[in-house]
């Protein structure tokens, strides 16, 4: 049998495991803290949810669940592979809350101001830093299309991220629609937008030479990628997007956001506009967001708008919008870092002889104020000692008699 | 598409979630003051490792996860079925936990106490009361054959469920391998005890008459059923189990974990010998429990001795021991009982009119002490108030401005 946890997942050890639920449990305070409630979703979903659900690539990563029985034995004789599985594993966590919201809303606070942390999979390659399942920290607003949404959701997130000790990271915000319209104005074809989308979002890496040339290796005429670089030489400002655009109350809701987030964060972290920032969710209408920490590639926080997701499954527009915290980002970082979450109870070995219901007796005292684990007197104590002091217990007790407590070690 | 949960799975409403998460936290709280350790193994686990565990019927309920890409062309010209699934979602803890202990062991500490709360699934029909995804909170003791580890398993899960307030239960105790012995001295042959199991299993349902008219239909020498019958006639003491087995030792511990038991608890609950405690898994090979709650049928925690799972892993044999808790079944009479966890912080609400970035100001001074959550003042304020009040909102605020908080609602 094979000892190695399946490729792309993890057994997480003592020590990472009360990181993590540290990590969680702070996480979730701040959560809660500003009014959002915890909800939970299954993990398996209906096969046809996950397809048809506007999920961009992840659409090309489900981990499907074989049908069973019967359903199997014709799905077999069909010849038709794609009749093999009924279910899949989620691949994120907004998908099944539009469906929770959607069976659910008759019950629900209106709006709906709701957290998830829970595990979601992708069928990635397995390689470095790439999970297959992997923890998110989402926090979501259903039912409310008011920029306010957007500014609480920024503040609350960035909040979650100073509780665990960041600092000086960036929030960048964009619109869908601004750029869109952008992108318009310059005279590309709607039905190119992702496509120039793509090369865009490359612009850091390539350089903006790089981009014209890809552009025009997609065949986009040349006046419009002519005007698309002039309008990025310099940077974009949302005043210069707003600019090219006809109705002026998308980049105004834009900069409402902007403006009101920039105010609350106190300049402990930056609130920047990023026309290239795109976020890969098909799903996605309107404001994008996400948070790049200084020092790390990539997003440790991205999220968006999305208003359609919801009509899918009720025939009925829902405004919704959610924030989502790349939990293992984070985590990496802090045990890179070395840091431990603060508040946890300090642990204590209680060492006896006699009677083990004596000394369990005894423990029972100390376990109102320490985690106490039993330990019977062996022969090379020193070495027993030295071993949890490494483990990080903070000292010790020998436990005679439940009247008699002999403390020993760092803890007296 | 599909608005419902998949069948077997649920969606937990906020108060639901709330109620779990209390739940979930008070009894790790137990567990941690006790010296276990919190693990995370993935819920995905090799197919083939699952197929070989001896989880009786259990391999039955496996959901499958299907290949992809290149080799799931591959198992499907094969035409061989079997092939088509490369992983499976766990259907317990303790098959992973096995794995874990197997791949970390150089770095885990010895003996090895540990806790696992998380998801298992099983392909059950779907019926009443009968889930696909649910949670166990299991606490193990890997490294240690000592009766010492059973002792404080009992009285740790114990604790944990007095802690959830539950009273009067009852811990019913066996080890298989005195129930094997008795049966050998009966005139039973080996090879038909996990049949003869699973007749005496039925005794509370289908009387002595019952059992003595299944055996002989299973073809058991008639003198043996007869001996059987006799000794069950009247209660079987251990004492009188005992006195049909050759070896002593076995029985004797036994004896030292059921009288430990009784002493450490107090009689706050029940300890009993129970020679026809079975428990479904193949793999447990000696002492097996499991705690009934008066008024609910079937067992709310289960587990046992399985001192040969790790060593199909390493081929060298580990004892280990374990103590689950079915977490659904225990929230599943909680929620019957309209029970809350206590501990939990209040929630306002903070109704606001003017800026919102001064309410949300206003809202993070209270929130060191409250959950708050902000909503702009509506038309019919008293219509909103009484939906939160019906949501559990324990008071209001009026906010107006950072230095002007009206307090209003019931806490004052």
């Amino acid at each position: 049998m094979k000892i190695t946890p399946v490729k792309g997942t993890n057994d997480y050890l003592p020590a990472d495991t009360a990181l993590r639920d540290g990590l969680q449990a702070k996480i979730l305070e701040v959560y809660r803290a500003a009014g959002y409630d915890r909800v939970t979703t299954p993990i398996l979903e209906d096969i046809e949810n996950l397809d048809k659900s506007d999920g961009g690539d992840n659409l090309n990563l489900i981990f499907k669940v074989l049908k069973r029985g019967e359903k199997l034995e014709e799905a077999l004789q069909s010849g038709d592979p794609s009749a093999l599985a009924d279910m899949g594993l989620r691949y994120d966590l907004t998908l099944p809350l539009c469906r929770y919201y959607a069976n659910n809303r008759a019950n629900l606070p209106h709006p709906f101001k709701c957290i998830q942390t829970d595990r979601v999979y992708r069928a990635e390659r397995p390689q470095k830093g790439r999970l297959r399942e992997f923890w998110q920290c989402d926090i979501d607003v259903l039912g409310d299309e008011r920029p306010e949404c957007e500014i609480e959701l920024i503040h609350t997130t960035a909040k979650a991220l100073m509780a665990l000790g960041f600092r000086g990271f960036t929030v960048k915000v964009n619109d869908r629609r601004v750029l869109r319209g952008v992108l318009a104005s310059c005279g590309f074809e709607p039905g190119t937008f992702d496509s120039v989308c793509i090369s865009l979002d490359k612009l850091d890496k390539i350089g903006e030479e790089g981009v014209r040339a890809e552009l025009n290796g997609k065949g986009c005429p040349e006046s419009a990628v002519d005007a698309l670089t002039e309008l990025f030489s310099g940077g974009v400002t949302l005043e210069k997007a707003a600019a090219r655009i006809g109705d002026p109350s998308v980049p105004a809701r834009l900069s409402s956001v902007i403006d009101a987030s920039k105010l609350l964060s106190k300049g402990q972290y930056e609130i920047v506009f990023d026309l290239t920032l795109i976020r890969g969710q098909g799903y996605y209408t309107g404001t994008v967001f996400e948070i790049a920490m200084p020092g790390y590639r990539g997003a440790v926080a991205g999220g968006g708008r999305y208003d359609d997701l919801i009509g899918k499954f009720i025939g009925e527009k829902v405004p919704a919008v959610g924030f989502s915290i790349g939990f293992e980002r984070i985590f990496g970082i802090l045990k890179e870092e070395g840091r431990t979450i603060e508040g946890q109870r300090k642990r204590l070995g209680v060492i006896y002889e006699g009677a083990f219901t004596d000394a369990l007796t005894t423990a029972e005292t100390l376990r109102g104020s320490y985690d106490c684990t039993l330990f019977e007197k062996p022969k090379k104590l020193g070495k027993l000692l030295n071993a949890l002091e490494k483990e990080g217990y903070a000292g010790f007790v020998y436990a005679e008699a439940p009247e008699n407590i002999r403390w020993f070690g760092r803890e007296e």
